[in-house]
């Protein structure tokens, strides 16, 4: 069981900030990283179809016989994990409840959460952050151009800062001390939401936080895998080229290998 | 076969403005509406991908008894056309032959083109252009950002005006006098352009020209229905709701009904 591969799907390439994180901690851990995008994005479809996807990329990973399912693409964490749980025998992890016990140390109780739309209208990072701090004053807000001007490789640009302004009035306002990045693509962004909230404003980071997740999981259960340098292994549902392109950004390396699957 | 109905479609809402040229154009046909909003956009998708969603859609359509499909989607139309016309026995109209026409009339003979990365790649409006205008000088932009800020309802928005100018800025460069609008979305986004570019710079909407290419293949072929006020009927892929939302800021109304239909 402890040699069995992970599994990672995402709704593209955002969730190789996960996949990252994960393979950072556990180096030892075989991957296999699912990303649909011949469907991307999540964030902007229904509940109903964001759920059918999450079932049809998890069948993929549970036939590959993995002993855990990672959720790395915030939108499906948010609407499909008891799907998911019901329909799969093995443990599931989604992005959200990491993210949501990390913003829960909030000082001043105050906390923001910014997402795709998908993640925003579900209500799930609040309901979470409240489990652990009932008295916590959350302002959520959706930033969808976020993601694409993450693809466009404008992060830092002023466009992205100007959007950031606009996107993060209301967070501003109501004097947030932690942020929580809701969104995979997000944590590219770092340095243009700080820029705009000030420097001592916590920002959380799912994609960190879910990997100590699975640690934690796997110390518990006995489920480390002993073994040194774990393969590393990319599916896609589209043609690889773009995942490949903007892949080496979020993880500053070449993916290697990237196979094209049709999946649902 | 006068009575039948034009088919309509496009990976999500965009293709409402060519839907709304055509409606006002010609008020006597019955036209049904596409959406492919599970799987939108098509414009950051590979060839392959694109070719098979749109050889689905027109599926739907034909299966409709239409007498006419309407590529409405740029995406589609650049890379999926000749599939198109081999698979199925009726004419098939796309955006980019009618937006060259139009952009053919280029004084000085230099010609900018923007659309999706999809579009662009394809190079297929340079191509059609050259066809009626061998000595044209054509430069081209992929503007991914432009759908999502549309989208977002920020057409006239600083942001908007921002990521225009670094766009349009090899465009600028090259003093065309005539602009392809090579995607649906971008009509929307008509007053930043010309803020950008300059109001002498004529902006090609290919949905205006689209409309004008279906009355007039209707006439020549004695189709045209004579009947007084068409149906208007829509279907899409996902949930209807953000489809309904986002399309009344493309029409101008409420759409009415629209009905989910799972295809492909």
């Amino acid at each position: 069981m402890r040699h069995r591969s992970v599994g990672i799907f995402d709704s593209g390439v955002g969730g190789l900030t996960v996949f990252k994180e994960i393979s950072c901690l556990l180096p030892g851990e075989n991957l296999i990283y699912l990303g649909d995008t011949a469907r991307v994005p999540y964030g902007t479809k229904s509940v109903e179809t964001v759920c059918r996807y999450a079932l049809e990329a998890a069948e993929f990973l549970v036939d590959k016989g993995v002993k855990l399912l990672v959720v790395a693409c915030n939108t499906a964490s948010a609407v499909a994990l008891p799907s998911l749980r019901e329909r799969f025998q093995l443990p599931v992890i989604g992005v959200i409840e990491p993210g949501a016990r990390r913003a829960a140390q909030s000082k001043n109780r105050k906390v923001g959460v910014i997402g795709t739309e998908g993640t925003i209208n579900s209500s799930r990072y609040p309901e979470a952050i409240r489990v652990l701090l009932p008295d916590a004053q959350i302002t959520s807000a959706a930033c969808p151009l976020f993601v694409p001007l993450a693809e466009e490789g404008w992060a830092d640009h002023e466009v992205a800062r100007l959007a950031a302004r606009e996107y993060l009035q209301p967070l501003l306002a109501s004097q947030v001390d932690t942020l929580v990045l809701g969104c995979t693509h997000y944590p590219l962004l770092r340095n243009t939401l700080s820029h705009v909230l000030g420097d001592s404003v916590v920002l959380v980071d799912s994609a960190e936080e879910t990997a100590k997740s699975v640690q934690q999981l796997f110390q518990q259960q006995g489920l480390l895998n002993p073994q040194n340098g774990g393969q590393r292994t990319f599916f896609v549902t589209d043609v690889p080229t773009r995942f490949e392109r903007v892949g080496r950004a979020f993880l500053g390396h070449n993916l290697g290998q990237v196979e094209q699957v049709q999946i649902g």
